[in-house]
C-alpha cells in the first residue's frame, strides 16, 4: 500500500472554512482503481497555525500516480487553487509519499 | 477516531537496522482496548535521512491516552531506548496526535 499526505499549516482564523471546504467537497477518489481510503485529520496546533494532514491510501504508488495524471485530479486542484479570495494557509502544502513498509490490525491482509 | 504518529529521521546506513527492529519487535497494541490498526511506513529520501513514519489508528483519543500510561507502553520504549549502541535517527522521533475529520472509504463506519 501507498500513501499520499498532504500537511497543511492552516491560519488559525480559517480553520473552520478549512475544515468546510474539504468536508463540503465534491470528491472522485472512489472512482478510482486502486482507492483505498481517504482521511483528513486535525494535528497539533502550533504558535502560529494548527496542523492538519491529508492521507489517501492507495493499494500501490502507480494507483496514486496514475491518478494523479488524471482529468479528475487536474479539475479538483485547480478548483482548490481559485475558489477562494484570502489564503487559509501558511504557504503551500508539503507532500509526502510513504509505502507501507508493516501493518497490524484490520487491514493487514490488504497490506502488500 | 486518532491518529498518533511519530516521525523518525533515519540515517541513511540505518535504515535496514531501523526496519528490522521494527518488523521484528514484539507488541501488544493488539491486546489494548480501542486499538484498530498500526502502520509502519518509509517515506522520501532527503540529504541526509529518509523519513519514516510510525501511525497507530486508536478508535479515541482516550484509548491513546491509557495505552502511554500502561506498563506495556514503559516497558516497550524502555526497550527501544537502550537496545542500540549507535545512533539510527537524527535526534529523536516527533510525536504528532491528529483527529480524523472526515473519512471516505472502507473504515467511514468506524470513524466517530
Amino acid at each position: 500500500m501507498f500513501i499520499a499526505m498532504n500537511r497543511f499549516k492552516v491560519l488559525k482564523d480559517a480553520t473552520h472554512e478549512f475544515e468546510q471546504r474539504w468536508l463540503t467537497r465534491e470528491t472522485y477518489l472512489h472512482e478510482r482503481e486502486g482507492f483505498v481510503a481517504f482521511y483528513m485529520l486535525r494535528g497539533p496546533e502550533r504558535e502560529d497555525h494548527v496542523l492538519y494532514s491529508s492521507h489517501t491510501v492507495w493499494a500501490s504508488k502507480d494507483n496514486f500516480e496514475d491518478w494523479t495524471r488524471s482529468e479528475q485530479f487536474r479539475a479538483s486542484h485547480t478548483r482548490a487553487s481559485t475558489n477562494s479570495n484570502k489564503p487559509l494557509t501558511l504557504g503551500h502544502p508539503e507532500f509526502e509519499g510513504f509505502e507501507v513498509i508493516q501493518t497490524i490490525g484490520p487491514l493487514s491482509n490488504a497490506a502488500e
